[in-house]
């Protein structure tokens, strides 16, 4: 018997962000209940699930409250606090991915440290407490610029600085709410790739293709599936270092590797370990989404097929622009493309945030291109016609 | 401004069973509210949407109150009285399909009235009163067995009986709930088939590929889509004539006729004005599901393509059986088939009901049969293999 009264499991879902709204379609189809612990009643899950609490993640006593009334607990962000988390298992409940697991994806240096000791491939890197630190690696990486990074509460950008003197190191180190810093070398990537993949509590794991994402500014643009003309033997490569990262760390759910592919192979960028922009195109160009993938590895139930349905899907992210709603624009972009699938994530538009996405699955990878573009473009507001 | 306070609408559909719980999946991508009016709080569709209102729809004041916090309503089942659907739209409530087109698949006297103006190929029938007019109906037909139909009310084999004596005529007809009956011949059909079309308010229609349906006991069974072995030429009879039916009758949202495949060519059986078991292979296995293009239909957007991403997708129901639960046998089921889409409704299992359905889509039309028939007679209990 579960919380929900039958066999059928109910998830709880830390975050209310579009990755728990998401969720909620392949858990209608399997049958089981998503709870989500939102910040407000109008959070892009609320609207979508019937059972919202409504609570500061960041309060035990309220992560306790809304883990009895779930099965298992999952995240639609890294941003739990660590320590609550070991509370929570210490408590009995069922967190997964669990927090030394999650704890990779939540700080950088650990990560970089973890990676390291793993021998996966990484540029270089090191600690830094000041600029001086900051100026001696960019001396012995051969020069400015380079990155630094905050090791914890990054996201879409933000937390990643690159500074081409130190100055801008001294600027950047100047943020007092950071609580750590690491620098790195600015690699000079060909593309940037991600390796997706779902791994359940007894082991199984199971390997998305490897997609090539555009970002600009830090913020995801654009993703190609399978990477255009990526060989079998680099794809493998890099699929093979997302399962041994997945297995190494005892990653439960998603895990995503963001990549640069370089001349010399790949080097491993990020880990997030949850459901991915760089997966979204898998909801309608994949067998199994990432989404459902995810809900059946914290559930420990067998794994879905992840292989592709077609040649070629291209995701475009809507990004929120000069029009405030995005409805108005459907009659244009659906009647110009009956082939698109336009997800929208509930969200009130501020410029540059992620508001929906636009899938388009073919054989031609160019012309998805457009189509998509043209389709996200138009309900930014940045074309009319 | 909609009655979400935003541009996008409010659909309200009145009916909690599993097309509601269907139609939250494209309305999640869609960013469209679904309010649902259910008998209950353990609903089919009310575990899985934010906004529920329980209530009977056999009263006007009801879905009158219904109506007011939404921008359209639609329907999950054809059970509303017509009679307050005028008043709801006396009253200014948009209503999809509208109640001059939905009395056709309320009332089956009527529809094979109108059918006959429209000369669309039906079986032969009359309206009957008592066990003489069937009795007479049978010498003119050839002889018994004849079928008799309930006028209204009827679904999943309710209302429908093979008689093949007067005996039998006027036992059925004794039936004191029933407001009226037809009298038809039994079709000697080589198959069953299902045309399903979507229609917007503007007229736009698009035809889904004809599907062969196997019905056992009055219930949707296997649907295999395409119809295997169909002929281009007799697919485009039966897409033809259900796109007639739509405009003819002014449709709004999903339509499917059903229909008898016999030497002569093809019959019209049924009608049903909503999102239909034998469309539901498209949820896995066409670019747009009938769940997204009835919404668009009754939103008057643009509606999507309804092709096929393979070229076959076979849909297989999970009707109630030994298994009290479902989920334990998930373990099984997805482990032996990775690409197995299974869809469960979160009712409670009883006898014949229909509580889920797998899709499996591929290549091979006979295989995707037996790994569907497997799955749902796994999940139904029948096999412990």
């Amino acid at each position: 018997m579960t919380k929900s009264g039958s066999d059928f499991p109910v998830v709880g879902v830390v975050g209310g962000g579009q990755l728990a709204r998401m969720m909620q379609q392949p858990a209608i189809a399997l049958g089981v209940q998503l709870h989500v612990l939102a910040d407000s009643r109008n959070d892009s899950a609320s609207q979508v699930v019937h059972d919202v609490s409504v609570g500061d993640y960041r309060d035990l006593d309220t992560l306790r409250r809304f883990a009895d009334n779930c099965d298992v607990l999952t995240f639609d962000h890294e941003h739990v606090p660590t320590d609550h988390l070991h509370a929570l298992v210490d408590a009995g409940v069922t967190v997964r991915p669990g927090p030394d697991a999650l704890v990779f994806a939540q700080d950088k240096g650990l990560m970089r440290d973890r990676l390291a000791v793993l021998g996966s491939p990484v540029p270089l890197w090191r600690h830094v407490h000041s600029a001086d630190d900051v100026a001696s690696f960019a001396t012995d990486v051969g020069g400015w610029p380079v990155v630094i990074k905050a090791t914890r509460g990054g996201y879409d950008g933000k937390g990643v600085w690159v500074v081409k003197d130190s100055g801008g190191a001294a600027e950047v180190l100047s943020h007092a709410q950071v609580p750590g810093f690491l620098v790195e070398q600015l690699v000079p990537f060909t593309r940037e790739l991600s390796a997706m993949v779902a791994r359940s509590p007894s082991g199984q794991a199971v390997a998305y293709p490897v997609v090539e994402t555009l970002q600009v500014e830090g913020i995801c643009r654009e993703v190609y599936a399978p990477a255009p003309g990526i060989s079998e033997d680099h794809a493998v490569e890099a699929q093979q270092a997302a399962l041994r990262i997945a297995g190494e760390l005892g990653v439960v759910g998603m895990l995503a590797v963001e990549m640069f592919d370089t001349p010399d192979g790949v080097m491993v960028n990020e880990l997030a370990m949850r459901p991915h922009n760089s997966g979204h195109w898998g909801m309608d160009g994949a067998v199994t989404s990432q989404f459902e993938n995810h809900l059946r590895a914290v559930l420990d139930l067998p794994l879905g097929d992840p292989t592709a349905l077609a040649p070629f899907t291209v995701m475009v992210n809507i990004l929120g622009g000069d029009l405030p709603d995005l409805y108005p624009a459907y009659l244009h972009c659906m009647a110009r493309d009956p082939g698109l699938k336009i997800h929208v994530y509930g969200k009130t538009v501020k410029p540059g945030r992620k508001v929906g996405h636009v899938n388009v699955v073919g054989d031609d990878v160019d012309s998805l291109v457009e189509r998509a573009r043209h389709a996200a473009a138009y309900l930014r507001g940045d074309i009319d016609e």
